[in-house]
């Protein structure tokens, strides 16, 4: 991709990244900007919003606060977050802000697709998933109706704005979360960027940004060739039939584990899968579950009676088009993905068998 | 617009065109084609839909029922269109059937636009308005904390139907209210359609339908070229300025009018100032007077001290821009238009005297 057209900025200054950036909203248009607001949650505003209210209050930049976590990326927030806009003044030329992780970004980018139809909006990530996932690409949504983001939009961003500052305050637990993902990226991109990962010390922040960025820049190239999800977007999905499978079925148990931890393990599935169907050197298999699963992400305990759930549950992956035909993302080399390849259910279960045997 | 890219389809039999319709979306996807649904309401359901049962049963199609009016087009209604989508079974590749007036259409198409991040939808308006204005564009929309539109998307429709059919069952003052928005479409397009607009019986349907199909089709090619109101589209808000002002503030004083009556006035005025600003001959205002505006619509009754409140309504109005400076669409002559044009108050008062002159 060309850097002048990248929405991705990657600064340690987050309130001149935003001056740079809401000037260039002003100069593209030539047209007056609206007010602008930022929407955070009680945590991250706590946490991050301190570094920018000086910028915050010199450009009467209004606050709109919700609660954190998945349970309220629902229809209630997001009519509080269109009355907050309408009450306070947003017009078709205002700006929006969001400033957290994939809740915020996932549901701030909905209400920007959708209030007056349709207001620029830019997203600060501040979790290393929130950043490698949910921050760029344009998909919007919220929950709904008991199913994860049941209604939502496209809606691209204006920019995406990487600091390394917000990162700094996250649990490790998450920082792992969101390495699966970067990892995940690193795999369908190229071996030299999947060295990289193996390579790195995740608790080091110094290795670790990089690593988000060059995630964030790949994802970038990918949803801007693919925006509606065609085709090629596809082979984002890569690890995500068994580690969404994993993630249901262990939320279903009252044992749920984090999404990072559902692909890392749904990777090796993935990986497994390569190798028997696409013939990926076996070698490749026993690199990651040593160097990347096992260090930082647990095992998914099933067992063979679960096999028939897990595989109903990948069967009604909305990702797959026709009932009961299970498709994946498989390596034909590392960075060198396919999609929508169809495996019958008792290659699946063998490649289970080997995952179970693998940890 | 080459026939064969426009979403235009005029027809006498709603189910054969239907039928074609549906074949084309598998066609041209190549995919599977999810659970079909239409969108309607009561009044609709009983007037209408039984010339479609038999195509409806064969094809298995749900059908989602909303109450009429413009009351309706809210959050709660849409919520109910969701909720029946997604317990209904509804896929990505579903297809959701809007058969109804502005109302169904603009709801609908909103529930199209966000639900699984968009779904395809075709549009059979039942009104002469709402085929005119409301069904071809890719505006949609909801209204909300007290205001028109507030919440919505642009999401262009598989396809528009205009079938002479579903528009007999209308009461004449609804021909008259979409016939507004005829002539106003006529007058920025071209003398020769304005011309038979001047001649036509609005009363009779053979005389009414070839005129609502060439609304649609040049309000298709306008926003085709200009989809999100950048520039060009802006000409089809002519008459809409003082038309809104008019319409809003009947509504304040517990006396509301049609939209289409509040257009029909607000075209006179912006003929006048066409001709007070731009030197379009004054024959042409008493014409429309004499052959549109008084034959089918009342006078809107408003006196000199009802000014300031009027320029205050022209003055909020969303589609301009900086608030305060009142822009119109005018004519240099029929047929072109020109937008954006500031008048100063003074000048919109004088207007609004000849206005009362005139009725």
């Amino acid at each position: 991709m060309n850097p002048d057209t990248s929405r991705i900025i990657e600064t340690t200054d987050l309130a001149t990244a935003l001056k740079c950036r809401v000037a260039a909203c002003r100069d593209r248009d030539r047209t007056h900007l609206g007010p602008m607001f930022i929407l955070t949650d009680n945590n991250v505003e706590k946490l991050v919003l301190p570094a920018l209210m000086p910028w915050v209050e010199s450009h009467n930049v209004k606050i709109i606060t919700i609660e954190p976590g998945e349970k309220n990326k629902n229809l209630q927030t997001l009519t509080h977050i269109w009355e907050s806009l309408s009450n306070e003044g947003a017009t078709r030329s205002s700006l929006l802000i969001n400033l957290g992780g994939g809740v915020v970004t996932d549901i701030g980018g909905f209400a920007a697709a959708t209030f007056k139809r349709g207001i620029r909006y830019v997203n600060i990530p501040t979790t290393v998933l929130g950043a490698v996932d949910a921050a760029v690409g344009g998909k919007t949504a919220i929950d709904f109706n008991g199913l994860k983001n049941e209604i939502g939009a496209f809606h691209q961003p204006e920019a995406v704005v990487i600091s390394p500052l917000p990162l700094r305050t996250l649990p490790p637990d998450q920082t792992a979360s969101g390495f699966a993902e970067i990892v995940k990226t690193s795999l369908i991109s190229s071996k030299e960027f999947y060295h990289r990962c193996l390579r790195a010390d995740i608790d080091n922040p110094e290795e670790l940004f990089p690593l988000i960025v060059e995630a964030v820049r790949f994802k970038e190239r990918v949803t801007d060739e693919d925006p509606h999800e065609k085709g090629l977007r596809k082979i984002l999905n890569f690890g995500h039939t068994a580690g969404h499978a994993f993630e249901t079925w262990m939320m279903r148990r009252g044992t749920p584990i984090s999404h990072g931890e559902a692909v890392a393990n749904g990777i090796l599935v993935a990986l497994i899968l390569s190798h028997t169907q696409l013939g990926l050197p076996s070698a490749e298999i026993h690199t990651y579950a040593t160097n990347i699963l096992k260090p930082y992400f647990r095992g998914v305990p099933i067992l063979c009676k679960d096999y028939p759930d897990l595989l109903d549950i990948m069967g009604h992956d909305k990702k797959n088009h026709t009932a009961g035909d299970i498709r994946f993302v498989l390596l034909n080399e590392i960075g060198i993905p396919g999609t929508d390849i169809s495996i019958p259910a008792k290659e699946i279960e063998a490649a289970l068998d080997i995952y179970r045997d693998l940890l």
